[in-house]
């Protein structure tokens, strides 16, 4: 079912998040009636939501997904509903404990919920992950999951996303509860938190660079990124509850490859910075490989909601570095 | 780690299944000291373990994977422990809840019980499942995992295992603790139970002989199989828990592809029926369909743990028969 976005209540399940607060702020500007930001704000809620959070329209309720009861409560009179609460391949490592109660028993519970307050639309937030890791070229949807030479907490993640994806479809299936799962790859944007391995690399390069130490390479510098800007990651949620397409699953990227050289290269640029990078082996920390030329074909999303990123990569490296100044 | 079978002490979760009986029958064997089955009994124990539960050496728990605290309390001074604790394709489209919290964090559970304990070494039934359906041809340890075109719950299972190998490869990073991943194709045996969608083929092709009924076939009848027989998966865990060898995932298997049409022809056979069988489309119940061709190829099993499968597949299914009858 396509949903109006004005006159509508929402909930955003880990709302207070990068892209819960941008997804906040576009369903404000086009008219939502009321906004539910469910998240257990274990995090400074401060960093991302801001001045969002005094708007008299969003209402914070400090929400736990592995509470039932209290979703069920919550999403009353909920028109269209966003599951954007996960642990990520790092939370996966060092908690895999509450990573598998909120990335899969939790999304259960939040597809329960929908169910049970009859929510029109439920957009589920899938992950480039399901792909897996260490690959390269153009990903497109029908794409297997790799599972080799990955950390198991990266490998867990992607895992517990098609489990998610999954999830939906049996609700589909059985109860008839429309949904989209949209794979973001790497988000990145203003009030970016310090939290996701891959986008941390713009933040920890920036901040060698402002302190003068070189940016780091791995290896040499071919690995490559697919970054897709926050903002056009909740213009494509939105158009995901305005769809009246429903029941599929898709990428939600940047649809480009940059290289970490080229990475690195474009923001001491944009620092004004004329230091060289440091080419080093493993550091000996958790890491997230990437093959040559990666990126995840959006194709399939214009074809199905009519989205495409719209943010330069530039401009929008520039917009997070001004959050962090 | 390498273990010794003969005066040892096991835990088998979720031993009063198929796997399990023929498992526990194969560690009395060799020398067992005492075999803890921590099973739910949730199905009718008699079936699968018959006169084992009145062994000695054989004690059973109605113990639920679930309770960390019963898990740890009974894994006391055991050797080994082996995890066949699961729901599959079919329990997951029926139940979500439980076999989320069976598969996934069951088995988080049973690994921190054995880190807790000890354990020498611990068994994770994995599945072909990790590869997903619908795929053909000869299937290595290194093939990713095909999510497309698949029933929810079936997808959700392979991924459910796939989470359960990389918890063991966690644990033997952060806590050293020894295990192997076994990726079993289709079990069928001796006390075969109703629950395996692949496997209750067999049975129900026969049962449908038995009665003058033709036996169905989808399709044309080239789908493919790959079974493997019990005794061989329990001999093949025994050889896993007696090796040296850790950290790894490899199939058990028959290694042989058999299309539906010459396994029907193969039980007609040997009921001594001439009944002809009857090819149909989608009977409208939850089929994982098979591609051309299809097996798990076994040879890194031989090559790290010197296992091979044994059984023919006619007398395999002799046995399966003659314990229906």
């Amino acid at each position: 079912m396509a949903l109006k976005i004005e006159g509508s209540k929402f909930l955003i399940a880990g709302g207070a998040s990068l892209v819960g607060s941008h997804l906040v702020s576009g369903l404000i500007e086009k008219g939502a009636a009321e906004i539910v930001v469910y998240d257990p704000v274990l995090f400074d809620v401060t960093d991302s939501l801001g001045d969002l959070k005094n708007d008299p329209r969003v209402r914070l309720i400090s929400g736990d997904v592995m509470k039932l009861h209290q979703l069920v409560t919550n999403m009353e009179d909920v028109d269209g509903a966003v599951n954007l609460a996960a642990y990520m391949s790092l939370g996966f490592t060092q908690n895999p404990w509450d990573a598998i109660d909120v990335n899969i028993k939790g999304h259960l519970n939040f597809l329960e919920s929908a169910r049970l307050n009859n929510v029109g639309k439920v957009i589920f937030a899938s992950s480039s992950a399901v792909y897996g890791f260490g690959i390269g070229g153009g990903i497109l949807e029908d794409t297997p999951h790799n599972i080799q030479e990955n950390p198991p907490g990266a490998v867990a993640y992607g895992s517990s996303k098609i489990i998610g994806e999954q999830l939906c479809r049996m609700y589909k299936q059985k109860y008839d509860l429309d949904y989209f799962a949209l794979r973001f790859s790497t988000v990145y944007g203003e009030n970016q938190h310090h939290r996701a391995a891959n986008a941390l690399y713009i933040i920890e390069t920036y901040e060698r660079l402002v302190r003068g130490e070189p940016p780091l390479l791995f290896g040499d510098g071919s690995e490559s990124k697919d970054f897709v800007y926050v903002g056009d990651v909740a213009r494509g949620i939105i158009m995901a509850l305005e769809s009246n397409a429903t029941d599929d699953a898709m990428n939600i990227s940047g649809g480009l490859s940059i290289s970490t050289k080229e990475l690195v290269a474009l923001i001491t640029q944009i620092v004004g910075s004329e230091i060289e990078p440091e080419y080093i082996k493993e550091d000996g920390r958790i890491r997230l490989k990437t093959g040559v030329g990666l990126h995840y074909v959006n194709t399939k999303a214009y074809e199905v909601i009519g989205w495409r990123p719209e943010m330069p990569l530039e401009e929008g490296i520039r917009r997070l570095i001004r959050t962090l100044a």
